[in-house]
């Protein structure tokens, strides 16, 4: 069984591999940039994972994991044009640094690179892994179209949340596990547990990200505190937050949220500040920790021995407990 | 053998039955409103007719040849983006009547949708057709890519022009015969053969396009004549008639693309009496016509019977005579 570190060094090595400088560059430079920018690489390396499980033949897996990384970066570089996004992890975005049209087709060549990655699942596999692929694809898109659907929706429940954000976060976690998996050669239980221990993860995940957007150290974090408050984003601890505050707390709360401010920290202080009154950020740890220990769970019903889940339970732990 | 008629009514109503009532609608009713804007339908039953040459069992090609329909409608619901297209086929152009974004996400779907249907190739041939597919899709992009690069330079010359338009229009025409030919179960010179035709034909459809925007009948021709010397497209015509315009004749063409008109109809009918003392029409038509017989020499040397080859050449004579 390899390390994350060392499978995260294959996944690195890999990317730098993937050819870019053909013609015409307009087309193809951007996809270069987008890849250059990093990541945690956590799906292509949950997919190496999944497959080491069941061999010690990773090689075959490689590929559709750069398709699934592949896929993933399309998704963002076309949401941060839906979004309006002008910077990802520190740099301008590709629609920013080139324009709209650009980063439209180039992200449409990279949907397709991806799916040209996938194609080189070994042929046994190819068929269910493909269908895996594109059912996920289709989900993650569903996803972001509920994102920008609750925008302009008041009542968002919690459940809507959770079920947008398993969507547009963890079903590709889940994808990238399944697909190692078979690639690995496990039987349906396995390759169905390692699935649902994907969205469990995945949910766990994103709670991570809300709480690191309020809470997180904005050196570590990579952006800006507060982002998600400063565009009323309805996250998990936004919609606890508007359900728990009464009388005043609520007028003062929908004032935040309507208000024009001059200074954008004076918001994000006034809302954390409404959220630390109304413990939400208890709230939404606690459905984490249900989600960490649903993933443990599932990793536990694998037909493996217990010091090959290992890995996966440490990487796990390191997911939820980060600061970027 | 069925003949194109047949066929197009195979099509028409398999595109009927695809189903976009699923949620999120904001996502989905984009799609079901692109496909239900018809069209053609050329590419899909140029799979079916290839298919049916070696084989009466069309039925297992179905599936695929929406998939490339699909696909096509995708490319044009995000080319109209880029194009800031307010019109397709009579009816607003999805950014239109919705808005980018969501242009962008039913896009995206639309795309993932089409390999769904490629991945329902039987799995004795879905390898190389699914190779086949994606690497016309990257093809189609790149034209487009060199398209939007066209219009900022100013020597495009007459064979980087037909280079653009083989990856703009004519692989897709190509892959769709040889996917066809694949899953009917043609050998591998035949297959090719098929592809080549298809290019041939793919050029000499898109050149037939060139001349209908200016020679065309504004009513059956279903867009406004002359909307390509509008926006100074540099087109098989331009091409050449900015080659062979000396003089004064140079000066009056440049003139013409340089000027802002007040009245649109007065720059077409300048431009159009400048192709017409140059006789660029001719040689337009003698470049189709050109094609068109490497195409009928592409058919000819199919392993087959020459009663087989009539359909397809029965429906490249209706293409490259149409008016509309």
């Amino acid at each position: 069984m390899k390390s994350f570190n060392e499978i995260s060094e294959i996944i690195t090595s890999e990317i730098e591999k993937l050819d870019w400088t053909m013609q015409p560059s307009g087309l193809y430079e951007p996809i270069a940039y987008t890849l250059s920018m990093g990541g945690k690489r956590i799906r292509p390396a949950l997919t190496l994972m999944a497959c080491n499980l069941y061999t010690d033949e990773i090689q075959q897996a490689i590929a559709p994991a750069l398709g699934i990384e592949v896929f993933h970066n399309f998704t963002l570089l076309h949401d941060d044009i839906m979004d309006r996004a002008d910077i990802r992890r520190g740099r301008p975005t590709v629609h920013k640094r080139w324009d709209d049209n650009t980063a439209i087709l180039s992200g449409d060549v990279m949907q397709i690179a991806a799916y040209q990655l996938i194609a080189q699942t070994p042929v046994d596999c190819l068929k269910p892994v493909l269908d895996l692929f594109s059912a996920t694809a289709r989900e993650i898109c569903e996803g972001q179209q509920y994102d920008v659907d609750f925008e302009a929706i008041d009542n968002v429940s919690a459940d809507d949340y959770l079920e947008m954000i398993r969507l547009k976060t963890a079903v590709l976690l889940a994808c990238a596990l399944k697909a190692g998996a078979l690639i690995g050669g496990a039987n349906t239980a396995d390759a169905n547990e390692l699935y649902n221990f994907g969205i469990n993860l995945g949910l766990a995940f994103q709670l991570k990200d809300d709480l690191l957007d309020v809470y997180g150290d904005e050196a570590t974090f990579g952006k800006k505190i507060g982002g998600d408050i400063l565009c009323n984003k309805k996250t998990y601890l936004l919609i606890h937050a508007l359900k728990l505050a009464k009388g005043a707390d609520f007028e003062e709360l929908s004032n935040c949220l309507k208000k024009s401010y001059e200074q954008p920290d004076m918001k994000i202080a006034q809302v954390t500040k409404m959220y630390n009154k109304l413990k939400v950020k208890k709230i939404c740890e606690d459905k984490m920790m249900f989600y960490f220990d649903m993933a443990v769970a599932n990793l536990e019903k694998l037909q493996l021995d217990t010091t090959k889940k290992h890995e996966l339970k440490k990487l796990a732990e390191k997911l939820l407990s980060r600061n970027d």
